[in-house]
């Protein structure tokens, strides 16, 4: 581990030196002795004047090596800290579809600005392929594949494979396609077809007829389903016409469904879905966890009224107040146990949005169980504590129904979010938390004020 | 939709009756009909006894490939359905690594009697499988691979994959691998190399030599970073001898980064990392639930016996209360916004878990900055309620130094867990919560019975 430190640690004041020094060359090859991971952490390290500086040292090429090398976000800071005309020939260098992700990871002023700057059939490929909303295969191929006539020959296919090889070895093609004269897609043509046909013979004779093919609107989901059934390493994206735009591989497809579920695991955690490093500046870490905090403070100050309504029963009997946070949290577990089974069989699709009468039935037994233990436990605690078994009754009895609520309407928020198009992962935990924390006050409180002449 | 839905009731209606029946026929008729998501959503609506006479009707093949199409859990309660002389031949026919993770899934005693039914071989093989923690190479590897001796020549390498044909076919092979006299690996042959070569020449003549290789107690993030940095279809393990134990794909490597992920969402939500149906029996799903909220019922006496502790001043200043429940939800929302950007650098290696002072002097910033927001706040909010500025003081200070607390707490945690080599995902948040919720509540009903002259 400290070995590990150490020379992570040398090969960033190396770095620091040969950005000081403005030595590109020194800069480059300190770079090429970390592997993505260190890459990554190098960028992190840095200041936002030394990583303005290291790019102003690095050709456009570099540059690019090293954005696809960091992550997406990572990538995305550095080119909101350089200047648009500096940007623009880093991103140009940039795959397609890693060129969409960065420009939109950024500020509409700044994408607009380097639009502005690259050549106008570049930039207009890239807004088509911006406009892909995410978790669809639009938003994760890419335009850089390998294709021809059906009725060229092997003989000219290989003439032209050798003319380009360069750019086609960059493309790390697998397949090629065949495509008709007016460009709609007839055939996928794996690359070592060519070497065991007759050099006379014709594209479309040694291509594989009516290959599988996915549309730009796609959802990932179906991607890797389809990846799963079959050996595919990519996947020809069509249009309406059936004309080729674009291609999928298998990588992508899984890196993208890893980013979705962390950004489900953020934004449970409240974080927005927006990636946080500890390297941002202050104002924009602090900024984008307020404005997340701000909604839920408008949410508790709503739960919070409920008490403030009941003030005189709390004033007679003040032991309630010891079990409001308890009623307040436990049944926010509960509920939330219920949302994690209920987003689970909607994302493996046991259950469709609409199987409302199942869930409902299956949470309200668990419901009933784990609320009558619950509150058999805490009212009996309540009793044993004040030695009156009217507040052990209130307060039992209250965290009992508010569980049994809290469970069923935890399974439900993710099902009826979903049916209405909402991300539930981003919606269910606030949504939960309000009602229950409401229900369960007003239901303590409420209690306790009809059975008030026997709580004093 | 209702397409979709109408025809999957009729494969399940059709299913139902082929069981009434014990018509095997028309039951594998059936079940060949559904895809893989329709076979997993159909076991789910299967009642535990369907399911139970179904693989009574059921080849071990035929079991074995339905096994293999649903989901893991599921696998595990249909074993755990049948007696262990039923399920033993049904568990004999699952490739290593399937039959690894299912019967790690189930009770000991249940897999401890299929053990005692399998052969004594094949026994021996699932238990040294079984022993691979999760998260490790070994946990996902399979021992079907096709290897040759180093001085095989073509000639009896095609004779021999035309002898095995079936079987091979069965493992998918892309890649045969050569051995020493001893087993060591001393190449990677891709099968399609035999085409190419003179049939008189020896293996290790075409093989590539020296490969990239993999040790069973590697984790799932060193596969995933060698898969994202190489094209690689699979990767052959070794052990410490050099030997080759077993073969690892891309795609169980990618799966079992997902299920990771699956976990740690689970475990934030007090699921424990245990897969719940609603097809699981009411008893099953009931009892996790419970063992999970009764570690949350003994943390939460203990943060309300804070509570409990300041009785008189809570009568005295009865407004108090009503802040309760908000000191709790905000601080625990801010720290678990920090133990969230912690967690995602932890696993992004951009941070070490030794990296105490850089965490806490990032978090101590914007704990201050997004502290002081919220007290004004919240505190303003009190004082325009009750008329008292005192009061907004105390609320607003509480609030203020306990979020401070909160958000460093919640960055350092996750930290802290790491380097004992617990599991972050799993204690963070229980940690957190009790520690923000004691701290709050000592604060806030600290600072009133100091204040308590201006307040009542």
């Amino acid at each position: 581990m400290t070995d590990t430190m150490t020379e992570f640690d040398s090969i960033l004041e190396a770095l620091h030196q040969a950005i000081e020094k403005t030595d590109a060359a020194a800069a480059i090859k300190t770079l090429q002795q970390a592997d993505h991971d260190e890459t990554a952490k190098l960028i992190d390290r840095l200041s936002a004047e030394d990583r303005q500086a290291l790019f102003g040292l690095l050709t456009p090429e570099q540059g690019a090596e090293v954005l696809e090398r960091v992550y997406y976000f990572q990538g995305a800071d550095i080119i909101e800290e350089l200047s648009a005309e500096v940007a623009a020939p880093f991103v140009a260098e940039l795959d397609s579809d890693d060129r969409a992700d960065l420009m939109n990871e950024l500020d509409q002023a700044d994408s607009e600005a380097i639009l502005e700057e690259l050549d106008e059939d570049l930039a207009h490929e890239t807004r088509r392929f911006m406009a892909y909303p995410d978790g669809t295969a639009g938003a994760i191929m890419y335009s850089e594949f390998v294709s021809f006539q059906a009725d060229m020959t092997v003989e000219e296919i290989l003439n032209d494979i050798q003319t380009n090889r360069k750019k086609y070895i960059e493309f790390g093609v697998q397949y090629a396609y065949v495509l008709s004269q007016d460009k709609q897609l007839l055939g996928v043509l794996p690359v070592r077809n060519l070497l065991f046909a007759s050099r006379s013979q014709q594209a479309s004779e040694i291509m594989i007829p009516n290959p599988t093919t996915v549309h730009a609107y796609d959802t990932i989901e179906e991607l890797e389903d389809i990846f799963e059934e079959h050996n595919y390493l990519g996947l020809p994206v069509i249009n309406k016409d059936g004309c080729l735009i674009g291609i999928i591989d298998r990588e992508s497809t899984t890196e993208a469904l890893q980013e979705a579920a962390t950004e489900d695991l953020l934004k449970f955690q409240g974080l927005m879905g927006k990636e946080e490093l500890r390297s941002m500046p202050l104002k924009v870490r602090s900024g984008r966890r307020l404005s997340w905090l701000s909604i839920n403070v408008v949410l508790n100050l709503i739960s919070a009224s409920v008490i403030a309504m009941h003030q005189d029963t709390l004033e007679a009997v003040i032991a309630l107040a010891v079990f409001l946070p308890i009623i307040s949290d436990m049944s926010g577990c509960s509920g939330n146990q219920a949302v994690a089974v209920s987003m689970r069989e909607l994302s493996l699709e046991l259950i469709s949005p609409k199987e409302f009468r199942r869930v409902f039935f299956k949470e309200s037994s668990v419901g009933l169980i784990n609320g009558a233990c619950l509150g058999l436990l805490i009212g009996g605690l309540a009793w044993l504590w004040k030695g009156n078994a009217v507040l052990g009754l209130v307060v039992g009895t209250a965290l009992a129904l508010n569980t049994t609520v809290a469970v069923c309407v935890g399974g439900l928020v993710p099902l009826a979010l979903k049916a209405c198009r909402q991300d539930p992962a981003l919606a269910s935990g606030p949504i939960l938390t309000t009602v229950t924390d409401m229900c369960g006050f007003m239901l303590i409180l409420g209690l306790a004020s009809l059975c008030l002449p026997y709580l004093v």
